[in-house]
């Protein structure tokens, strides 16, 4: 079991201040390693960027077809979002076509991350609804296969069919039985797997065509509509958003909660998957921008990468005090 | 040069999630390390954990006395404040009284953190003011000095009178020649030194009483201002304060930003210096607390110790998903 390698490092003045470390897997579409960082057999949570693998269900058993769902809502179900009203207005309009509520979602009310969103509830003495929460769009998702399964309505219990077809799904595409799960920030059952599983898992929506069956269809459905829609998938300013659109839709981007991020590289039928092992997001999106630079994906002049890596760190009066940048395992 | 130790972890389910690793260091009165965790010679930037060393040259210069400043002022000279109306308003009244304005601060406008203070700002469509910035206690304490030596309004510059008298307070009671500094995001100079340097400086304020001279008074002064006015020196809910509180005025403690927090335990004349060298927060209150519960200080069972360690973690529906513990290295 390697240790975790140093990933991005914060400088303020001369002296390094703080430090990252993480674990990063390249993987190809016949699940071989073409590099790693740290310990590609770690167990990890990939937390929402496993939502790609938690839509696959919706489409492949034909629910999102059924329903009539569009990319808009397609990028939505993998997206964690900021509460923007780009996003809770189709999410909105999404429950009222499948004939559902706020009240039918299970996963909890989120102040929006999104300022005039968020200061707009302030200004009105107004409450945060569940349609809010980032993960509003994967639960619309989670809520159309219901319906579409006549199933009932704790769509979030591991036992539930929807939960099921989900860990089936995860567990193929990953490659391996899944060691058990956490329940996320949304309640929904969140499986574990290594880093390596995660990194086959992506190598598969790269490669995936539509018309290679049910699943690698699905998957080909979700990853051109996450790189159609990167404003659903995170929203304005947010790094899913800027870096996919950095790199004109060539690469699919996704965050995790506890500084998890993946790529997947349809081009190369390449698959990243990253944990920075103390869940600092900072640290995740600065390894994935050199990564992605590495790679030769990402140009390390354009805006998006420089405000996630050799990124100057300004006080309260704007004057430069250091830099966010990566380690040189990752240059 | 010892690695750094794991300090706190996350747990989600029976899933080990992310580690906080960090150096640590307990010091008596006499210099010597008593304990130690990682690195005692890693070099640091202590930020607000300095404070209080910043402070001292406010009063042993008689500055302090001049102006009449009491015991609320000079904890808020300590402090890392939130921005509500009780530090605020102080911070105004202190500026009037030595003729002074928020544009004579250096320290740059800073939303505040103070969920009361910022929503008001929002409603009313206001902008925040340097007042608000968490360092305008220490600010004020500048301005201070600065009117009392007659020098010129450039206060945070490194060769300004008030900045040299830190540096010269902030190496005599560290024990050792800083290595340099870097800017602060108050502006400020924040010089660098060893963990081992900072728990020395934390025991001579432990260790300080009225009447040892100007400079051990005016440590203790500081340090008895804090433990006196724990909610002054940041605020409600936040972990000095509570824990300040907690300990019922036994230890004084300050936070810093990028994960440092000290401790300041005069009952046995020893200090405590720690770092978590991924800059997080969790992490570093964590970690001082399993410190000061290992120490007796701190109750185990303490609803303000169970705020930052053995801390259920909830999901937005209050489902406990996991937990946030001290480290082995800590029990």
């Amino acid at each position: 079991m390697a240790n975790p390698v140093p990933m991005a490092e914060i400088w303020r003045g001369a002296f390094l201040e703080s430090v990252h470390h993480g674990h990063a897997v390249i993987c190809d579409e016949s699940g071989q390693i073409v590099q790693a960082w740290g310990d590609p057999h770690a167990v990890v949570l990939p937390r929402s960027s496993s939502k790609m693998l938690q839509a696959l269900p919706l489409v492949e058993s034909g629910a999102a077809d059924a329903f009539g769902l569009g990319q808009e809502q397609l990028a939505l179900a993998c997206a964690s979002h900021q509460g923007a009203a780009i996003h809770t207005d189709r999410v909105r309009a999404w429950l009222d076509h499948i004939g559902k509520s706020d009240d039918d979602f299970r996963c909890g009310a989120q102040e929006p991350s999104d300022k005039d969103a968020r200061e707009a509830l302030i200004r009105g003495f107004e409450q945060p609804c569940q349609y809010h929460n980032n993960c509003s769009g994967k639960h619309s998702g989670f809520l159309t296969l219901t319906r579409h399964l006549g199933a009932g309505p704790e769509y979030v219990d591991p036992s539930h069919p929807v939960q099921a077809a989900c860990l089936e799904a995860f567990e193929d595409v990953t490659g391996a039985t899944s060691p058990g799960f956490g329940i996320d920030g949304c309640s929904a059952p969140n499986h574990a797997t290594t880093l390596h599983g995660m990194a086959r898992a992506m190598a598969f929506f790269a490669a995936a065509e539509e018309g290679q069956g049910a699943r690698a269809s699905a998957a080909a459905r979700l990853r051109n509509a996450m790189v159609a829609y990167p404003e659903l998938v995170a929203g304005e300013g947010r790094a899913c958003t800027e870096l996919m659109r950095a790199m004109n839709g060539r690469v699919a981007l996704k965050t995790g909660a506890e500084a998890f991020f993946i790529a997947i590289i349809p081009e190369r039928k390449l698959g990243v998957a990253l944990k920075i092992t103390d869940g600092t997001t900072r640290g995740a999106e600065c390894a994935i921008a050199a990564i992605l630079v590495k790679l030769g994906l990402l140009e390390a002049d354009h805006p998006a990468t420089l405000k996630r890596m050799n990124t100057p760190i300004r006080n309260w009066n704007g004057i430069e005090t250091g830099a966010l940048r990566p380690a040189s395992a990752l240059l």
